[in-house]
Order: structure tokens, then C-alpha cells, then sequence
């Protein structure tokens, strides 16, 4: 039989990443990247509001394209490669990304109407407008529904699914009145390939709605209409007009559109799998197993885990949720994550950008920071620039810098960055202790562990674990490949499960970054440091009264912006 | 009579200026700065101690010559000028400054043996290296003598005299064993301007004796024999070829020599003053006076207060001194301040350098930051980049900057640097009321309060005073060019008193900057907020273990350098 071919989707932050593998043994012989065209690097922002990020669903589609030709053109070298050998396409997405959709589907944003509206678009993950209604959401599920938000660390992000609809609901309800229903983009993607936009067909996926969303099969899918209402009556009438079942990245969203494969350069009918959320797609596409976690660092950091279902698993305070089948389809899926990593060290390049664009390049200060022994700075970090996701769930909570002199240098400020947020890794990985998930090793994936080995020290020095790096420089985009190769079955040449499908696909490189306990020392010193800010300005069991202060320089921020 | 004048000599961090003033209002018709030529800036830094800080001897030479040739040069123009109509002389210097000398009062540092030895140069004010030194000397003081230290603020600092000359004979012996005596360098310059440098001639200003090296009339002087030995044998050995009496600045530290009148340019014999450390000098020349504060706002801050003898003034916790005489002869001089302000500026553009030289630079920045709202940056810093002079007294502190997000940008942290100097010269004013002196505006002086508006107009807003402008813009030298017109007396066309001389001779700006009340709220709020920083990482009767942070980040570093 001839080589045959799977296509990964990666709709990442800022572009959308096209990949094509051979589903024998992984091989990638063909990638393209689409930058996405709208707002600043492809994300919507408001001047006045910081919280804001939002991206116009135009860049799916434009970019969808542009990436997918690309990657076609590419593979197109490999002498035995035509598009008619691609057996299967999966999609994995940025999330909770939810996007307001009319009665067929389609996005508000492509009504005149709301072709400007903010509010109309999809609403990034990184956006933190809804604060409020999070805070709200977690109150009254505490109160009354706690199993719903036990298994997402007791806490109902800002980031995700509902927050986002009732914000909008509160501050744009010409949008919400307007909207039939609401997607994750990593449902609305595959849903427009294979032409199953229109609710009743349209296919969600587990690992956003169990993430993100409250979905569990244990209470019948989302959230009850009651309960939505109880937040706001309009809440609770949306419900019937969302979805009561969720499907593992195993089966098929669909087959792929005459429109689509016209606009794509390939065959129609091909099967699309369901979408994931990008980390968990990477999870896949890095070789996820029991024994080793993965963490995908990039502009923020995903931990994934995977946990046999053969132990009911307790509740872990702090993680951004358990949900059975949302990596692999016959574990539970564990996911904790920074809200910010590789955008802390961006912020200082690119905000800031000290000593200029040449003398402040991440490759500038990674030679120089490199150049540091642990501790040598005298500075410390708390890495919660864009709040902190995991273990303390509270996105108003900022950044913090201490120990600068006269004479702190960029580069050694460049180095407490990476060294705050290999702590906030630490803290996780402490509290998947407590709960006897104990890793031995961590597989790497994202831009940051390929590119910049010096991340990867400090990150082994301060969790004391040895970090090794999936062979693919793309596990995202790998990952929703194999799941191609699932759907397209072994009779097409695919795979009959992920677990065999992985097996085949996926690697890891051969270097291994194994803790120098020297560094690990001094790192132990610090990081006890690291805990006690931590635990003084981000939780409120502390003795002093410090919990206070971020939240109040914020509220004074916003207090004189209102008035501005 | 035709006009007379006065000539200032002002020895600063970098660079050393000249005024020449007109006894009789103050005209200033000439000037000129020197910058020194050795080390970093004048500054002699060691790249393995952040803490050192030295400056070679021969800067004040060099530096005097040129800047005395320059100023007369530029008098010139005066059409009734000619140097002979010089009358008087004042000088003033950084300090604590000690240099070591030899028996004939020459600089150790001009034997070929020392020529390169940091530790036989003058030690800088901002020299840090002595804290473990002036740690213990507190300790010793409050044991057995502790009135040495109750007036100033009941902890002696790392940068004053004997913490210097003892971290000396620790870590130079060689240098203290070589050296015949020391002097401040506030009291060398007049002395080998004079040719008063032998030890039995050398006049000693109270200014530098009372505030940094724990001299007072009440207990005859210096510290006693008993109490430096008690410290080490040597040092208490040292005592005896030290001084026992001081004087103040209506005094003649004696007349120029023949010799330095030919290298000045001037006619030999012209009396010269006592001198004094600078900011007090520049109180005087800001015109200080019981209900008025001069706050000289430079790399670093002082704030100068007199108070009349009439009533005994009780100790004042954390203030740098309080001296019989120090600033006017017939008052207490009361002085506070922090060991960084501009610096702390300087380092967010000078060594940070934000978006590079050009949209880094002061000026930029300032354009920005002044576009912004009080509170609206979200940050807040803590000032202590170069530690804590008042009220903490506690060189061992850091820097801490809370509130960033991935948002934030350059300019809203320059404002936030800022502020936080702002902040911490409320903290003094508080200190000061707390003890009955309540001035009713602050006049400013130093090169910040003349170039940027909008540090005035935070400070105001932040501390609820007015804040006005001394006329001249080189008060220091202004200061010791008062003092030369009272040492050379009224019949030579100068003055009979101090107060006299500061009536002729200084001034206000007619600009106020009077706090805005709209402001002044939100700074409460931000300020409160501050506080609890303040003490949660300056005190230890914070409820938290938090003022451990900063001094254990310290001890890391230290130790990592140590075995680097």
C-alpha cells in the first residue's frame, strides 16, 4: 500500500499552523503558517481596556486556507505525496475562545450590523473582561451546584465559556439578543469544513465543553437551564439553544465540504475529527502517557496529565479541571497551566524592549542571562502579569518584581522572568504531588522548549525532574493529525486507536535536561522565597493584609480610567 | 564700593561646579562644572560588589582647577569682574565621604604602593560595603553608648565614617595600617586649599562630624577611645589622631596658598569657610528656615529642616541626624532623606533603557508618563533600589515593583519610579510631624526640580504641600559662596551673619506647585497601599515574615558570587 497522509489544524493565538504527516511513522513532509490578518498580531484590543482580546473569525477561514496551500505546496516535494493521499484532517483551537453564531451558524461578526462590534467576535482565551460574572458564576455554583465547578479546582475562570456569554450578555446585548447560540472555535472549525455549522449538527467537543464549559455526562451534559437562570434568566433561555452531548477526538465532526475542498486544493469527503483545545491536541501530538506529563510552554504554559480511569480521582483545588476523555479518550484528562510564560519574557522584550530592539532581543538577553549561576540576581518574580490560572485561579492578580538595585541589568530581570514562572510550574507540579500524581519525567512541546535550551535548564533545576523534548517541533498540529489518522481508519491507511496512533506518530528528541543539583540547591532557597510572596499576595489565609494590594491598585486603575 | 563676590565650590557625585556670586543679591555671573575622569562617572566601581563605591582623590584637584579657571572664564564677562574682587570662598562635598591620609594629611591613594587600591581612595557616600560594620557599631551604641546614635535616628548607616574606616582595616589592612588619620572630604578640600592639611591644623565641619561620625560638644566630641576600642584595638588607636572639636560654617578654615592661588587664578589669602556636605550647604542656599523644609532632589534626596535651640528637641526615630549647628550655626539641623531618587530614575533609563536610547530617555518618558492619571498605571513601587535611608534606615533593602501586567509599558513605570520617591518622602514628612515640625512648604532645589514639572507636581499631590523652586539653580554652590561672603566679613563688602548673608543672597521661583485635591485622594488610597508594602518588607513587627525576602534574595546572591 502507498504511503498515506494525515492533515493537522492548529489554530493557535496570533496564526494557524497546517500540517501534513505520514501516518505510518509521523514524518512531516509538509507545514505552513497563516499570520492572522486582523487587530494587533491578529487579537482585537480595546485602548481602554486591558482585559480585552478578541479575533475576527475571518482569520479561521482566510487563514485555514492560505495555511493549508501552503502546506500542500510544501508536501508537495515529497515525490510520492499528492493531496489525494490525505486520509484525514483533525482541528484543535485556542480556548475558551466562544464565538457568537446566528441560527445556521454563521458568525454575528459577518453581519453588517456587527462587522465592528467587539463583542461580536470570538472572545480569546486571554481575554479577562469578565472578571465579574466569573466571580459570580463560582459563588453561586458554590452555593448551589459545587460538583460543578469541583472538578475545574473550585473556580470558575474568567477565561472561560459562560463568563464570557453573560459579560456579553451585560455589556453588549445587541450581540447576545442577536446570537441563535455560541461556539468554541474548536467546534465551529470543523463544523464549517464539513458543512455542520447548523446546531443540530454541529459537533462539540469534550475537552473544551468539559474544560471550559461545566459539561459532564455525570449531570447530563452542561449546566441546568436553573441553574444558568439563576444567574440571569436570558442565561437559562440560551441553554436549550446549546448542546447535550460531547464527543472524544476519536470520531468525526464530519466530511469535508465540495465548497471547502475547492477552497483548500483537496479531495472532498475527507473526515474531519472533532476538535480539542490546542494544549490537549499538543498533549497527543507530544506522546502523553501516564508516566510522563506534558507542558506546553509558549505565550502561557498548558501542564497536561492523563490518569486511568480506574480510580475515581478526587477533586484537586486549583486545576483548571478533570474531565474523562478529554485527552485521550479512555483517561481522565488533567490540565493545570500559567496564564502567562513565553508572554512575560515577550512583555519585556517587546513592551519594554530594553536597551532597544537589538541590544533587548530574546536572543541578546538569553546569551547574557545564560551567562548567570541560580540566585546570582538577587531578584525574584512572581509570574502573574496576566493573572495566575493555576493554583490560585485569580486573574487579578499582577506582577510582582523585587530585589532590583542601581545596577540590575535587563538580562538579569530577562532570567528572574523565566526563573518566575519555572516556580509557578513548581507550584503545580507540587499540588499534582499532593494528589499522587507524580510524573517521572516531563515531555516539552511549544515554541520556548525548542528554541531556547537555557528555559529548559532552569525549568529542570527548579522542578528537580529531568525535561526531554517531543520530536516534533509541532505537537499541536501533530497531535490533530493522529487524530485524522483515527478517523480516517485503518482500512484508509490511519490508525484503529489514538493509543496506536501515537505509538507510530510521535517521538522524543534525544537530548535530556536533567537537574544539576547544585542549581537545585540555591533554587530551593529561592523558591521557598517564591512561596511566601506567593502566598502573601495571592491568597488570603496569609497573616499580613497583603492579599489586598493588587486587587486594589486595579480597582484604583479602573476607578480613575471610568472617571478619565 | 564697587561689587564684591563670592565663589562656591560644590564637590557632587560626578563632576564639581564653581559659582560666582555677587555678595550683595546673589547674581550669579559665572559658572562651571568639572566632571571627574576617573572611573564610571567619576565613580571607581568593582564589577564583583555591587556595593562598592570610590573615587580617586585627584578628581578633586583636577577637578577644582578646572572648574575655578572656567567659572572666573565665564565671570569675565561682567564688565566690573575681575578676580581680585573675590572676597571669599566656600566649599561643600558629598560625604560621608572619608579618605585615608598620611601624617602630612596627603591622600594614601598618591603613594605609588596605593595608587591602585580601591580601599585608599575616598569612599564614596553610596559606598554600601560597610553595612555588617555599621551593624554592629549600632549594636555596640545601643548597648553601651546609646547616645551616640539616638540623634541619628538610632541606627548608624553603612555609608557613614567610622562603618568605612572600620570595613577598611577588615578588608585593607594595609591601607588602615598606612594611614595617619582620615578626613572627610568636605574637610580636606578646604584644608589643602589653605595649606591646612597637617593634622593639627585641619579644621573639621560639625556638619559632617554630627550627622555621620557621631560627634557632639555633649560628650566632647568623637565617640570615645574606650568605645572604638571596644569596636577593635585599632580603631580605638586610631581615635587620638583624630579631631576633638568642629566648627561650623561662619568659620575660616583658613586663607588660599600662594600656590593654589596660581593654579585657581586667583590672589592668594582670600579667606575660605569651614565646609559642609552638600545638601546642607544647599539648604542654605535655598534659603532654609524654620517653616520652610528645602528637599535637595538629586541621584539622591535630603530633606533639611532647622529648628531654633530654644526648646530641646527629642530623638527622632530613623532621621539621618539631628546636629546642633549642622545647617544654620544657630539652630538644630535636622536631616532626612533617601539614599536614592534621580537614581532610581537614572536606572530605569540609563541601565534599563526602555525602547532603546531615543524613547528611552527622560525626556520621552516624562512626555508620556505625564499624560497619565494618578493610579491609573496600576503599578506601585517601592523606592529602595539602593536601600532604605529614612525612616527604615536599612541599607540591605531592595527594589519591588508590583502591578505589571503584559500591558504595562515603560512610561507607566517611570511614573511609577517616581511616584514611589514620592511616597517615601512622605513617609519623612509624616516622621517629622509625628515630632512637632510641620513646615508649610517645601522649597526644592537640585537638578530634577528645575528640569521636570511633573515631579514636582506628583510630589505635591503626593505629600499635600506646596512646592516652589529655589531661584538658583546651583544652591550648593550658592550655599558655600554665602559662607565665603560671611567668612570674608563685612568690611571686605560681605556679610555679618548667615542669616543676613542667606537674605542678600537667595530666592524663590515664582512657580507653586500646589497639591490638587482630586489627585491628592486617589494618592491616598495608592499611599495607604504603599505602607503596608513599607513595613510588610521594612519592619519586623509586620504580622508576616516578609522582611525576610529582600535580605535573604541578598544573602543568595552573595553567596553564589562568593563561590563564583
Amino acid at each position: 500500500m502507498s504511503d498515506t497522509y494525515s492533515m493537522g489544524l492548529d489554530f493557535g493565538t496570533n496564526s494557524v499552523r497546517c500540517l501534513i504527516a505520514r501516518t505510518a511513522d509521523g514524518e512531516e513532509i509538509g507545514t505552513a503558517v497563516a499570520e492572522y490578518s486582523h487587530g494587533e498580531a491578529g487579537i482585537l484590543l480595546d485602548p481602554d481596556d486591558p482585559n480585552l482580546a478578541r479575533q475576527d473569525p475571518r482569520d479561521y477561514e482566510t487563514g485555514a486556507i492560505e495555511a493549508v496551500r501552503g502546506a500542500l505546496e510544501a508536501a508537495s516535494e515529497t515525490s510520492d505525496f499528492s493531496p489525494d493521499r490525505v486520509i484525514g484532517i483533525g482541528v484543535d483551537a485556542t480556548g475558551s475562545t466562544p464565538l457568537p453564531l446566528d441560527e445556521h451558524g454563521a458568525p454575528l461578526a459577518y453581519q453588517e450590523r456587527f462587522a465592528k462590534n467587539l463583542a461580536a467576535m470570538a472572545w480569546l482565551w486571554k481575554d479577562h473582561t469578565s472578571f465579574a460574572e466569573a466571580a459570580a458564576i463560582t459563588k453561586q455554583a458554590s452555593e448551589t451546584h459545587p460538583q460543578y465547578i469541583a472538578k475545574c479546582g473550585g473556580v470558575y475562570s474568567s477565561e472561560w465559556f459562560f463568563s464570557k456569554i453573560w459579560r456579553c450578555l451585560k455589556s453588549a446585548p445587541e450581540v447576545f439578543e442577536a446570537a441563535h447560540g455560541w461556539a468554541e472555535i474548536s467546534d465551529w472549525i470543523p463544523a464549517f469544513l464539513t458543512g455542520n455549522q447548523a446546531p443540530a449538527r454541529m459537533k462539540r467537543n469534550v475537552c473544551a465543553a468539559g474544560h471550559k464549559a461545566m459539561y459532564s455526562a455525570d449531570w447530563g451534559g452542561l449546566p441546568s437551564r436553573e441553574f444558568l437562570a439563576s444567574l440571569d434568566p436570558k442565561l437559562g433561555a440560551l441553554r436549550e439553544r446549546l448542546f447535550d452531548s460531547a464527543e472524544t477526538v476519536d470520531k468525526a465532526a464530519g466530511n469535508l465540504t465540495q465548497e471547502w475542498a475547492e477552497k483548500l486544493g483537496l479531495p472532498s469527503g475527507i473526515p474531519v475529527a472533532v476538535g480539542a483545545l490546542d494544549a490537549h491536541m499538543g498533549a497527543i501530538g507530544s506522546g502523553i502517557s501516564a508516566g510522563a506529563m506534558v507542558k506546553i510552554l509558549g505565550t502561557s504554559s498548558c501542564d497536561m496529565a492523563v490518569a486511568p480511569m480506574d480510580r475515581e480521582l478526587p477533586d484537586i483545588p486549583g486545576l483548571c479541571g478533570i474531565v474523562k476523555g478529554s485527552i485521550l479518550p479512555d483517561c481522565y484528562g488533567l490540565e493545570a497551566g500559567q496564564s502567562a510564560a513565553g508572554d512575560i519574557f515577550n512583555w519585556w522584550v517587546n513592551e519594554i524592549e530594553p536597551g532597544g530592539p537589538e541590544k533587548g532581543s530574546h536572543t541578546e538577553l538569553t546569551i547574557l542571562a545564560g551567562e548567570l549561576a541560580p540566585g546570582q540576581t538577587g531578584l525574584l518574580a512572581l509570574d502573574w502579569n496576566n493573572g495566575n490560572r493555576c493554583v490560585l485561579v485569580d486573574p487579578r492578580l499582577t506582577g510582582l518584581l523585587i530585589g532590583q538595585t542601581l545596577h540590575t541589568k535587563p538580562h538579569e530581570i530577562y532570567r528572574a522572568l523565566i526563573e518566575s514562572t519555572a516556580f509557578g510550574a513548581r507550584a503545580i507540579l507540587e499540588r499534582f504531588a499532593e494528589y499522587g500524581i507524580r510524573p517521572s519525567e516531563i515531555i516539552n512541546a511549544g515554541g520556548i522548549a525548542e528554541k531556547n535550551p537555557l528555559v529548559m535548564h532552569i525549568y529542570a533545576d527548579i522542578t528537580g525532574l529531568p525535561f526531554r523534548i517531543s520530536r516534533s517541533g509541532q505537537t499541536c498540529a501533530l497531535g490533530a493529525a493522529i487524530c485524522g489518522a483515527v478517523v480516517a481508519g485503518k482500512a484508509k491507511g490511519g490508525h484503529v486507536t489514538l493509543a496506536e496512533a501515537q505509538r507510530a506518530m510521535t517521538g522524543l528528541k534525544e537530548i535530556v535536561f536533567k537537574p544539576n543539583p547544585t542549581n537545585q540547591a540555591v533554587y530551593n532557597r529561592v523558591y521557598s522565597l517564591y512561596r511566601d510572596l506567593h502566598d502573601a499576595f495571592g491568597t488570603k489565609t496569609w497573616t499580613g493584609n497583603l492579599y489586598a494590594v493588587m486587587k486594589e491598585l486595579l480597582e484604583i486603575r479602573d476607578s480613575v480610567r471610568a472617571k478619565g
